[in-house]
């Protein structure tokens, strides 16, 4: 199974401390080998880190796990190559381009029997079932809003229903995010929590690490982290139920 | 004006030497600090990393000097703004995908009133002159061509002739490819050199550093470096033609 990570924050945020814990996911408490990547949201811009090297031998995560990027939307997956090879193209997440804005996608699971017909607007570059899926959404979400909404929570329910018709296929756990609202659904493994005032200590389970967020985050500041197994043991978090789509904006679960 | 790097060879070849040089012209040799970037092509795949800080602040591109990541195309832009805010939306290279590649773009230059109609394939995220060239002569591509041509030299004529009519509004260097083929536009500045067996040395403008590439090239290997300005001081670089498109695969002009 792949391993996913998001952050949907109100104040740009950096990663740096969940990364160090998620990315021993990759070769060091778990086995998942098969690449990795990170994206960020700055503005209206996107900007995506990927390898197909292991987590704990990349010498760009070592690099990512140092530097701060400030981010209102952040998603990261660690890979386990179920269908397409190791290979640079098959690395999540995804990048496209929809409505003038960066979508960057995620995937955990394996859709079996899912090859949409791909031939107008979005076309898979490598051979995951993840990426023919992203398409199809896109697709899906293209010919029903032929400009971005003005605000992105409109999107649920036809992401909803795309959703449901590709989580048919099998295992669609994923995270997807414009920059504005990170959308997050669970097939059979998602936890989220939300770090608000009044700030605390937070340990990593992954690694021996302890952050102080008191000493960090601002008054007002809300961050929601989402991750295939929660990141920290000292902290609540909430399971997803199967099934559940979720959309986090400015750090907080929105009431769809 | 901003400066074009790029490299197209018949073997995975690293940058590592000539953006040591070119880097230094993101806030040293030259003076564009409104952010820089660099897209690797490998395999099917591409990684693109931007920053939105000049060259010679950004750790990221302290780290790209020194981690050879092997590629048969790649293009590096250092951006001095003349159109668009300084932000990431508007750091070049720009890369969108078309009939399952990806594609990747950077443009050195100034359009003067050029407000193409973007409203169905491809739209513009950022501010740039740059990223509307790049929307419109994707999206002329396409209309051309419903699927990827079994040979890219086959979009040469359709690609020379979109160029044409977006050189009308301005300066218009550009370099773009789709891993598979490097196409470079000048409209003033671009040079280029190919580097072939029997291997010498090489010496950067830039920075008072020698390469002797005699000790790390192979015997068949083949590598073309196309540049704004020439990066070295002892090889014999070939300066564009006004107007000229010229079309580099496995290190070498294709004659079209």
């Amino acid at each position: 199974m792949c391993q996913l990570l998001g952050m949907n924050s109100n104040v740009p945020t950096d990663i740096c401390f969940s990364f160090q814990g998620f990315s021993q996911r990759g070769g060091i408490t778990d086995t998942h080998r098969d690449g990795w990547g990170i994206g960020f949201f700055e503005g209206s811009g996107a900007r995506v880190f990927i390898d197909s090297k292991a987590t704990v031998e990349s010498a760009l995560a070592e690099f990512i796990k140092t530097y701060p990027i400030h981010s209102l939307n952040i998603i990261a997956h660690i890979r386990r190559a179920t269908q397409g090879a190791i290979a640079l193209a098959n690395c999540h997440p995804f990048v496209r381009e929809l409505w003038g804005q960066y979508w960057v996608f995620a995937h955990n699971g394996d859709l079996k029997d899912f090859y949409p017909r791909l031939d107008s607007q979005y076309r898979p570059v490598g051979g995951t079932d993840s990426e023919r899926a992203f398409c199809y959404l896109l697709e899906h979400l293209r010919e029903q809003f032929s400009a971005a909404p003005l605000d992105s929570a409109r999107l649920y329910p036809v992401l909803a229903e795309v959703t449901r018709e590709i989580a048919a296929h099998g295992r669609f756990n994923f995270l997807l995010s414009n920059g504005e609202i990170l959308f997050a659904h669970c097939s059979d493994y998602l936890n989220y929590v939300i770090r608000r005032p009044p700030f605390s200590t937070a340990h990593l389970v992954d690694k021996d690490i302890t952050v102080d967020f008191s000493n960090l985050a601002g008054d007002n500041d809300l961050v929601a982290v989402i991750a295939t197994q929660p990141l920290t043991d000292n902290e609540a978090w909430t399971a997803f139920r199967p099934g559940e789509l979720l959309a986090f904006k400015m750090g907080e679960v929105l009431s769809l």
